[in-house]
């Protein structure tokens, strides 16, 4: 840490302290306050606009049986964001967020929509059971058209979702091999497997794993089982951190994403906040390796987003806080007797 | 529960699971949508407008040391409140909620500003650790101003705040009189008690409830030891939910007058929804009293309202999931295969 960080911080510390409130009243709204002022490097920090972009691809494990829901359904998601009728969209218009929707690599012909960002890196990864889920140059320019996604625009708040049936699947899997444990300790129910769904993913994703050795950097986890939309949202997140913002993390892909950001980008995980712990059974291992302590704990295994869009008001009072509070000197407020 | 209402509640849940989004991943919003919908009889529930109302008042207990700031800052606070520099009128505008202050009963003589709305019921309420805090006719007038201010205007939200230096002793005495609980078991640190502080707290709080019988009802709980900010907030709660108004309920003092309004208000708590579980250490006790689930743990304890506005979008988000999303035949998206 250089003098000057340190400075920053004492100051910073003093900042908050002076506020009209009890010491260490508004609890972890201070704590994000502190990351955020130290994100942006002031003590008049904004969190007043947010982007959601959201990266849709497909799986070839879908085909497998991995996931509740068929396929097509990645599809048809996209075509519901684009109409504006899925939680992403509500959950946007009602905190005042922007919304944006990549496809990455849906399966079958391009989806002709104007307001749709293409972005395919091909129709959907290969099946990672089996074979790595894509080539090296696929994770090249999943990543950089990423970093250039999260690294445009000036929003304060960067939120990302993601839309891809079986993508739990990967995500789990990446992580395990990031973490180098073992896949079955990270296998949920995703979008709702029932116990022989479960057990029969869990057979699966043990199968993919054995594949390769026990533990992967963060590029050969993403080759070898990641998603298009996965790869691309950690290129996002490293974009998003390199342009001074605040990247709220969503849910368990979305932490999957993050981990191999940070093993990818350095100092990038400075500028993550954790929105909320999900209810998909893996995410509990990947907050707890990432040291992360997420906002909101409601119990959601939705992604797209949702969850991060949940957090950003949290996010945006802490940056106001520290900007708009009186002091207890420039409000005349006693102190402590 | 009457026919109409189990029609209701089983048209509310078809309607919720159709949305798009596997059964039950948004979690505690989709049980908060529910609630909001029964709340106002509605399948197109609304959340989009707010308003906080911060009550202040004196404790005659102060003057015993029970705080670790001085009496004088109940006054300052509310001077603070009017300026718009406090972290309540930072949350507001933030989240874009509408707030009002009223003086319930502050020492001294009354503060002259046109933005602060007078009910003062005295200059503070007696010394609770020697005699009643309040009497009878002061308790009637103090619910009934209460029920006036919380029931009036026609935001869709009511957050209910307070300032009272002394007041989380108040609070600590009101409940465990209600739940006929040793009082010293819901004492905690208030604005920050050191542990000689506490102790002598502790000690002050247990010779109070000595006065009295170990358990009472709500309205000579407050009449004993109330506050009348307390009081004021208790008679808002039930006028607001008389108003079919969402109340949420912030910290542990509000969470005291949801107790008592409560006992005193029939059925008026079907309209709460609890904000956060504050760091004030009687706070969890008083929650399970209630078999409330707090939306937030943001380790808060600053009143005021600041976690009833921060809980707010959560709020909103759930009345607009339910009012906007697409269902699945709406969109076009398959359900599980």
């Amino acid at each position: 840490m250089s003098i000057t960080s340190q400075d920053f911080d004492a100051t910073l510390k003093r900042a908050i302290d002076s506020k009209t409130k009890p010491l260490g009243a508004l609890g972890r709204i201070e704590s994000l306050a502190a990351q955020i002022a130290r994100i942006q490097h002031s003590l008049s920090p904004s969190a007043e606009t947010c982007q959601l972009i959201i990266f849709a691809a497909d799986h070839g494990m879908a085909a497998a049986g991995v996931s509740a829901y068929p396929q097509d359904v990645t599809r048809q998601m996209v075509l519901n964001f684009l109409s504006g009728g899925a939680a992403a969209n509500v959950f946007a218009r009602s905190t005042g967020a922007d919304i944006h929707v990549v496809d990455s690599g849906i399966a079958g012909e391009a989806i002709d929509d104007k307001d749709l960002i293409l972005r395919r890196i091909g129709a959907g990864t290969a099946n990672a059971i089996e074979t790595a889920a894509m080539t090296d140059e696929q994770l090249a320019e999943a990543l950089e058209a990423g970093k250039a996604l999260g690294g445009a625009g000036n929003h304060d708040v960067a939120c990302f979702g993601e839309m891809g049936i079986g993508n739990t699947s990967s995500a789990s899997l990446v992580a395990a091999k990031i973490l180098g444990v073992a896949v079955a300790d990270l296998t949920g129910r995703g979008t709702g497997l029932d116990d022989d769904g479960l057990t029969r993913k869990q057979e699966l994703l043990t199968r993919a794993a054995g594949r390769t050795a026990s533990k992967l950097d963060a590029r050969t986890a993403l080759t070898e089982y990641g998603g298009f939309e996965i790869a691309m949202m950690a290129g996002a997140m490293g974009g998003a951190a390199d342009a001074g913002k605040i990247v709220i993390v969503d849910g368990f892909i979305a932490t999957v994403a993050a981990l191999a950001a940070r093993d990818m980008f350095a100092e990038c995980d400075a500028n993550f906040v954790y929105a909320h712990r999900s209810a998909e059974s893996g995410h509990a291992r990947v907050l707890e390796a990432l040291n992360a302590e997420p906002l909101l704990d409601m119990g959601m295994r939705l992604g797209e987003g949702t969850g991060a869009l949940l957090a950003w008001p949290l996010v945006k009072a802490a940056a106001a806080m520290l900007r708009d509070m009186a002091s207890f000197d420039s409000a005349g407020v006693s102190g402590p007797a």
